[in-house]
């Protein structure tokens, strides 16, 4: 293979700010270290966690790259001592510690996953945090089972618009709230069964109907705020209520007895502050569950929009106006 | 076996109201249906909800007696039509429907328990109500560990007193609020490792100091509206808060990013609505489990007091000061 060059290019935070503060610079290559690899970076996608790290509430933890981009896919260039799931040419995409927003990017080996043959390598960048994300909330956490109902907010997300497919082909139910038609046009497209637009509609009021009075067994929240009464008012008895942001704020005044009556589960999480052994389960667990349905094409990240790495303020103000459908990719 | 009178002394409620309202009333013997079990009184445990049900805060669900009294130990006098896990002359305790309050009492037949020797008939119409609370919520839906550490809020309680035996048998560090030096001492004798005194220390700053800064694995709560924000404060990473009731109140402001961080589960429950078939599944997980500690004599109701059935506003008045440690029982 060529040697590696000593610097790249990567985009960087120059200071807290709006996405003008995103620039470029140029910093050293890194070396993979035990149990990493370096991954030439073709697509690295982007994700909200780099937006409120741009606007600096939502600092790196310790230890981490201090550049944004959380999930990657490109080419092995380098492996570290006892990194033996990939070699040096491989197609992988991985979850990263930060430091995706670069021409390379160090991953931990066991992260990464090989990339099928069903995705283009944009596809795959663009695939990581969002498939993570939704296999642990969704499935680990949430408990979905076939045959169940599931809302989730925000269904035009990277987030909600895979959360939909995964959901769809594991034989749920799915609602989705959306803001706009377009978006519930997306979502039905890709599998919801139904589509509710908060702006109009009162989703819980339709979710009952939808349920014939039941509820929706499990809930996933992205929204917050005034969200989460209602959410304990849409859910079935025994249901669970998984917590993966606040854009509407986490501080809220609820009745728990609604939460005690109806036997709810609240909870949460989000993927950055997990262990690396934590991270390498999820991943066994979705190369042996979900990598056949990828494989076979039946899911796949749905692409909003990709920009020029050069160009990721461009792509930090499309995720802000909250217009895009699915994924926004940067590509070099 | 004697013939069974027509009619019968019970404590009804005349009216909703203060502990005054509860009056003897003549009413006929109750006939047990299929896979019933009517049982003669010689005890009949009092809680919380016979309290609030005596004030009209907390209406019987449909099809329920409408007098108090949800749990009784005595003696099998009839039984009905597909009943054959007791029969006439057994000494069972048992969770009913209402109407424990009463010289007879219709049981399900798979929600009673034969009385072991190691208790009293009295001890036993304390136990149903407190021990499938406890099981359910502690162990069942809060998944308590042997290694783990629980917060009890109302450690003195007739629940209290129950979950710290059974979490102490079960190998579980165990922590509890109290309100006077008496209850701390009496739940120090039952086998809780630290009682906290929240009128004069904050629970929170205690439980992170005895637990090295970690936080609490569960904690079953009585108490809600300040207390829930402050249990997620107190709770471990991955923690888990099963909510029984709200003396404080159920209403709260709450900050749920905290929920979310550390990955907590919030979950809640009350035993009356459960169905029949629930019921049954924790009486025989009970008598699978505990009933061994029981009839060993490891696990006992802590009693508090007893009252003659005529004397029912006496012990509502007693359990309303919340002086009480442990259970108050009315006797026949």
């Amino acid at each position: 293979m060529d040697k590696l060059p000593e610097q790249m290019t990567v985009i960087g935070i120059s200071k807290p700010g709006g996405p003008e503060v995103l620039k470029p610079e140029t910093r050293a290559v890194p070396v993979p270290g035990a149990d990493e690899i370096l991954i030439k970076v073709a697509a690295a996608g982007v994700n909200r966690p780099d937006v409120a790290q741009r606007s600096g509430s939502y600092p790196p933890p310790p230890g981490a790259s201090d550049l944004p981009g959380l999930e990657v896919a490109g080419t092995v260039v380098a492996v570290g001592s006892g990194a033996t799931k990939h070699k040096i040419g491989d197609k992988v995409m991985s979850l990263t510690a930060g430091g995706g927003y670069a021409e390379y990017c160090i991953a931990p080996d066991l992260q990464a996953m090989t990339v099928p043959d069903a995705l283009s390598i944009t596809e795959a960048g663009a695939l990581p945090e969002t498939l993570m994300t939704v296999w642990h909330n969704v499935f680990e956490r949430g408990g979905l089972q076939a045959g169940e109902t599931l809302l989730i907010h925000g269904g035009s997300s990277g987030i909600g618009t895979m959360a939909i497919q995964l959901a769809k082909a594991f034989g749920a139910t799915v609602i989705v709230t959306v803001g706009s038609q377009d978006k519930a046009d997306a979502c039905i497209k890709l599998g919801a069964d139904h589509a509710i637009n908060y702006k109009t509609d009162d989703f819980v009021a339709v979710t009952k109907e939808i349920t014939g009075g039941t509820g929706v067994n499990l809930i996933l929240d992205m929204v917050g705020g005034e969200y989460i009464e209602k959410n304990y008012d849409a859910a079935a008895i025994d249901g669970r209520i998984v917590q993966i942001a606040f854009l509407g704020g986490p501080k809220a005044t609820v009745n728990f007895a609604k939460l005690m009556m109806k036997r709810l589960h609240h909870t949460g999480s989000t993927l950055r502050p997990r262990s690396a052994a934590d991270k390498a389960a999820m991943v066994a667990a979705i190369e042996a569950k979900v990598m056949p349905l990828i494989r076979a094409g039946k899911v796949k990240p749905l692409m909003d929009s990709s920009f020029p790495l050069r160009d990721a303020a461009e792509a930090h103000r499309r995720m802000e106006t909250s217009q895009h459908i699915g994924k926004i990719v940067l590509t070099i």
